[in-house]
């Protein structure tokens, strides 16, 4: 028995009591049909009423109550059919009761929707462009000197980036930038904080910021910074007075190293003066960037799961809720982007960040399906149905709504380019990048990949921005401008439900729709296959004739189909 | 490739700065073995040292630091091999790493040991035995009028408790006895509490608790009562005095009654004048109860994950850990025991409750696979694979050093008796009793379940004891006996590792062991089945022939084996 619940309106339409919540079938005989909540921590099983039919699906429907003692209210589907039972859970069907865990989850509180709406582009600052010569600065991608891999500078800046934006804007149909650090710093990478009060003069300074965020906003593109709040840089002047007891201690009393990495020590939050700083205070580093002229719109916070209080991270959950409760005071509308290189499920409840990079729910399955490598470096073999199973398995654990503002990516300055991960292979980095498009969630693009830059790992991953179009691969950048602009285009990209249609060892069919729209995403890592469309499975109807029942997936390529949805 | 782990000594080894962990493996050849673990939130991956032969099995072996920021420790195991990877988490193998929610987990601080030692017989006080007659009490067993199916009693009272604690002990083997609420109420099952105080006077008043605490101590039984905290009754005089603001309130200002129950008021932990009667006071009700001349041995909380501020159950967690310090800090060793008719997990991770009803994890998939009926009443299909990895799922999610502490059950005061949700099978019943004493946890006894009495749903389960011996089912209080015997005698049924060793549609066959024995537990709902006993797969050897490798699980039975280990 098919049973499926798209987690957006009309089949789970927000009221001030709770929600109305929509439950789809392919019988229309079951003999009782439940929502199940949990309100204050006990089950209710919820009758649910038969609302007719949604293409070629049964609908039912309930109200749902806001749960009264738990921020995100938990559900799931109990069907009962002939003597015996048909759950639904978010991570899909179940014999019974599926575990709390894997229950579907609803906030009352919404994170930002603008994020849904861009195609964001990630730059290193001192490897994207540079507007002023001068500096101590190498020349421009030649090879780092091997003894000064972080301390050597390019020379990027700014007004460079503003000087690009046209690249970024029109030839790439980036909306965002994501910029890693550009704080005072002893690095090039950055991430070893000296003032948290002056953009890098190398970089241009605080002015340059304020040029970048009055060029952006002129184009009507976002912009979000890098906070590295867990560490400082050894330079950092705090260490050099009596501030240096915000720092954690090693059993020496030396300050402990971030990963043994004398040049980070890492900040205490048990004091209380450094969590003024940081973000309880009225001029907290979290909230100046948030104000004009800077005007940042959200924050991306560096291994943030790993801050805390002494030499762990103990009540990192009670800090990280204390820099959401402050960047949301400056702005409600601002996001609050975790970096996660592995799982993020517990900071992704409502309470803590609207997003993370979604390296596990997304760029770790998709190096295991396409590139066969884990985020550890290590062989794996994986299909691709147990690409979709790892991808909906991590997003059935998060509020769908927060889904859709993960930032999926292909890889980072922290890993190989994803191409060098290929073997150079265009065909399949093709297919990742439709993928990046199109699984619910808001498409990173690292600069640079988007014109088939290779790279390993850190710091070959963070070569300098290759402006000799000569040497671009220009069929990945039509592709990559092509998706920017569907995904404008395509509501469903951006809100849809997603569902899984058909998988193979090799090959992967889902939809993502809207009760308006629907897009076929195919995509394949080998030989051309024919596979059939269950389009009766979704809960919509196109007209006759406008999806195929049948569909070829080309061989290592990918494929999109589009049909408008008309009324049942 | 076969991975396996048993989360007790020696494969998991507590020491100062963490615990020494094995993995034990039936190739020899993997390229590399990694326990993964998430310090500060962070992977991990500590690679593993080959330690040996474990039986048949391969050893290997890691130290596991405690995790500095988190209260559990969390860890998976990662093998390479021949290019690809297999995993294991405590719910079993994964192709990729698993999610969080299924690592092993592991805590510094051990729940009481004394509990594993234990048989627990439930009493439900007013249906038990009566020593004092008079009162207004019913004529014992005559059927309750349907008026007063709460208000009238039977008059069972503490002293008819104590004169039969031979039954108990004796007769059954239990150990320990968890009382349903005693204090002083309004109705027969005494869930509405009017005075934490006082023992009821129909039960012999707070002098019949202390006959009965000596009576156990005479014995070296332990004493578990039942703490009603979420409401009281509405007879309380809380109610009637400015105390009445405890209580928390309808949309209409009265006073909230537990799902829907007007008898039932619901008490509001907003209040700190409550709290400090209830668990932080010097003499709050949670902890008077814990000295002598009472000295319970325990507190089972009743519906405690409903226990809130305002009218749900918010801010829940903070008031149980609050009730579980008060508790520990009067008795570290009493046992902390949660009401769940649903799923613990979150209850259970070490700094809430040692241990829960364990409807979820046990009586729930036994009433499933032997019964056909769920928790709502449903009828469910479940076989003995989906039995097993119900039962597995459960545990996964909970420290196994808390499972161990679980009190498992096959019914209660809440639920119909078993065996008439057997339809009066002898045979299943058995069954079902073996599993209640094998698996891992604790096993409760439903007063009356060891002698067959039957009993549809409340209060038709709460009939009073029959003391007529000729009515009783001689053969299954003798199991019951030889089952209690056998836990006393077998130190692997209360501390040691479980591991599936085949399962059917009708039959499961599993091994409980350490280092020291192993016991063979075979059960069938079936025709008789002979069976293959991989004894390979179990990290211990025993002396040949001691343990059959192939064994017939009789029809709509049980069958165990025993046997020491052996040097390898």
């Amino acid at each position: 028995m098919l049973l499926t619940h798209p987690a957006i309106a009309p089949w789970l339409v927000r009221e001030a009591t709770g929600c109305r919540v929509v439950l789809l079938t392919d019988r229309a005989d079951p003999e009782a049909v439940f929502l199940r909540t949990l309100p204050d921590n006990e089950e209710a099983l919820l009758p649910m009423r038969p609302a007719g039919r949604h293409g070629a699906l049964h609908a039912w429907e309930a109200a749902l109550p806001w749960d009264g003692g738990n921020l995100a209210t938990r559900y799931a589907f109990k069907v009962l059919t002939r003597g015996t039972q048909h759950w639904l859970a978010a991570d899909g069907a179940h014999a019974h009761c599926p575990p709390e865990s894997l229950h579907f989850r609803v906030h009352p509180d919404l994170p930002p929707a603008w994020v849904r709406e861009q195609v964001f582009y990630q730059v290193f600052p001192d490897r994207f462009a540079r507007a002023v010569d001068g500096h101590d600065a190498l020349p421009w991608n030649q090879p780092l000197p091997v003894e000064a891999l972080q301390t050597a500078f390019f020379g990027g800046d700014l007004d460079g980036l503003v000087a690009r934006l046209d690249h970024l804007q029109l030839a790439v149909g980036a909306s965002a930038v994501y910029l890693n650090p550009v704080f005072s710093a002893g690095s090039n990478h950055r991430y070893d904080t000296e003032d948290y009060d002056q953009v890098d003069p190398r970089l241009g300074g605080n002015e340059a910021l304020v040029r970048l965020r009055e060029a952006l906003d002129a184009r009507g593109m976002r912009l979000v910074l890098d906070a590295v709040l867990n560490h400082t840089g050894a330079g950092h002047p705090w260490l050099a007075d009596d501030r240096a007891r915000w720092y954690a201690r090693d059993a020496q009393g030396r300050p402990l190293g971030w990963k043994g990495h004398a040049s980070l020590p890492v900040l205490d939050f048990a004091e209380p003066a450094l969590r003024d700083a940081v973000y309880e205070g009225r001029d907290a580093i979290v909230r100046r960037w948030l104000r004009p002229p800077y005007a940042i719109d959200g924050w991306r916070l560096d291994v943030i799961h790993m801050l805390g209080e002494g030499p762990g991270a103990h009540h990192n959950a009670e800090h990280v809720r204390g820099i959401r409760r402050a960047i949301k005071d400056e702005n409600p509308q601002a996001y609050v982007l975790g970096e996660h290189f592995f799982e993020a499920t517990r900071w992704l409840q409502g309470d803590q960040e609207d997003g993370a990079m979604n390296y596990y729910g997304f760029a770790q399955p998709l190096w295991a399906w396409l590139a066969g490598v884990d985020v550890a470096g290590h062989p794996i073999v994986l299909d691709a149905a147990g690409f979709d199973a790892w991808m909906t398995r991590a997003r059935a654990a998060i509020p769908y709504e927060h889904q859709l503002v993960q930032l999926n990516l292909v890889g980072s300055h922290d890993t190989p380019r994803l191409l060098t991960r290929l073997g150079g292979d265009l065909a399949l980095m093709h297919v990742a990048l439709t993928l990046l498009f199109t699984v619910p969630g808001v498409p990173c693009l690292y600069y640079g990949d988007e014109v088939g830059m290779e790279g390993g790992a850190d710091p070959d991953c963070r070569r300098c921005m290759d402006w000799t179009q000569a040497s671009w691969r220009p069929e990945l950048l039509a592709h990559v401008r092509e998706l920017a602009s569907l995904r404008r285009a395509r509501p469903e990209w951006r809100d849809g439900a997603v569902q899984t249609l058909a998988a193979g060892s090799d090959w992967l069919l889902f939809a993502r729709y809207t009760a308006q729209a629907v897009t076929l995403v195919g995509v394949n890592r080998g030989v051309a296959v024919d596979v059939d469309v269950p389009l009766d499975t979704l809960p919509i109807r196109v007209t006759d004739g406008a999806l195929p029942r049948r569909l070829q997936l080309p061989e290592r390529g990918s494929v999109l189909r589009f049909a408008a949805a008309v009324q049942a």
